[in-house]
């Protein structure tokens, strides 16, 4: 059964204990073995998610907007602090803007809105100086990465809500390349950083990317304690079912190179290497 | 009509432009005038989101464990780097051990598993070691902000689909507040950071928990530039609004002050003010 007709499929919460779809599952694990999964309309919305790269110039509106918003909001945030915001961009202009910063995507300016997350300490910030309180909390590292996990919990939300209403998504992680630039074509007062990109919209069904091919479970589940030993077999076996996913795409790529080139130094990071320096312009915590 | 009313209806993926069911809505944002938003079952199921903090002590089995991985596993993670790997700890004496460094929280010994997510660059670390390769990317903390997104990301979709499998969860951001004794107790080796937990189990029915209203969307949505001017108003009303939840909830709590509270110093962090030392012990990036 191809990933379409799997998903065209009526999405009812199946039966607990039904099994996922084997090729939702096998996409998800390049043919790797994986346990039988047990099946649900979520679960299937999940396997079968990827990034769109490709869009259409269709608008998204702002019910959909909301709802996106709705959906994030709706995630776990600790201690219900709320320490993040989203700025919907779609003027074109301002897009192309924020395009150029992250590395020349195109995708940015092809779908017709940006969603930008936000690490968000300044509303937090504004309460404070209104009761005259002090906020030595938040000249603290923890703070700052509670800021970047609500912002992800929240993110992702609107991303599994996009792709059920048939919408495609791609983070956009570049956005940290150049973020004093960023900031300042957002407006972003103090105590603010834009964490990562999320483009939105109506994939081009020219487009064909498909679902990548994660490490087997192994690699990645540990039960009781760490266990080192299990991992080294399934990144090896990783490589080649990578491998023919890149194939299939066109692309000669190699994981382990492209992780290794990743790892290799500074420069590698495309300017994101400047990230303390950054969030201390932003007043946001490091210490 | 109720909550468990609206969750127990078919949930198709219903056809788009339908508005999703006002009780969730108005539930999530305690009454406050929220547009219209599209309908769907992922959105509906997001929507019901709430923290559970009582459980049955029924088992979670396998097939629903590896459910939840590979749900994980579907999530984005930044040029598929994959910096990120779980741990499944059910020995209930683990538990009460992670429970103990916790703060004492109970639904952690209660439910009978405990989901600790890592940030992972110990994998990494091997795959260079095996090529003689650099790692000089993974001294900056960019890069151990990636691990934390990409776990968040993954703990996320994690999290949504134990609950479209009838169970329930709380993430426990207090496994930072002693990261030292955590990593012991999980064995986690160099380059490896405990991020937080999330307890996954049956919920108990006789626990009353609701969904919690957040903020109003006008306090977190910006469009095109960052505008503090409308957070005002929308963080006043949002005192009045949550006061409601917590009286239902027989609880006497204001936001602002429990905001203001955490706040105000390193004590109110609980251990977490010393995140840096202990990322530092881990051998995980700050530059």
């Amino acid at each position: 059964m191809t990933l379409d007709a799997v998903l065209d499929e009526p999405t009812t919460t199946a039966p607990q204990r039904a099994a996922a779809p084997d090729g939702l599952v096998d996409a998800r694990y390049g043919g790797a073995a994986t346990p039988a999964l047990v099946d649900s309309a979520v679960v299937r919305r999940q396997l079968a998610h990827r990034s769109v790269r490709r869009y259409l110039p269709d608008e998204v509106g702002d019910d959909v907007l909301a709802t996106l918003v709705a959906a994030a909001q709706s995630a776990a945030t600790s201690s219900n602090l709320q320490l993040w915001s989203v700025v919907a961009v779609r003027d074109p202009e301002r897009r192309a803007r924020l395009a150029r910063l992250a590395g020349d995507q195109e995708h940015v300016v092809q779908a017709p809105v940006l969603l930008v997350w936000l690490v968000d300490l300044a509303r937090t910030h504004a309460v404070a100086a209104q009761h005259g309180a002090p906020t030595a909390a938040a000249e603290y590292l923890e703070t700052t990465v509670v800021g970047f996990v609500d912002a992800a919990l929240a993110a992702q939300n609107a991303t599994l809500a996009a792709e059920d209403l048939g919408l495609g998504t791609v983070y956009i992680g570049a956005l940290r390349n150049r973020p004093e630039e960023v900031a300042e074509v957002l407006g972003l007062p103090a105590h603010v950083f834009a964490a990562f990109g999320l483009v939105v919209g109506h994939p081009d069904p020219q487009e064909g990317a498909s679902v990548k091919p994660r490490l087997a479970q192994e690699a990645v589940l540990h039960h009781e304690t760490y266990d080192a030993s299990r991992q080294v077999d399934a990144v090896a076996a990783y490589e080649d079912r990578i491998g023919a996913y890149y194939r299939a795409q066109g692309l000669r790529h190699s994981w382990t190179e492209r992780l290794l080139d990743r790892f290799s130094g500074p420069r590698s990071l495309n300017g994101r290497e400047r990230l303390t320096d950054a969030l201390r312009t932003a007043g946001l915590g490091l210490r």
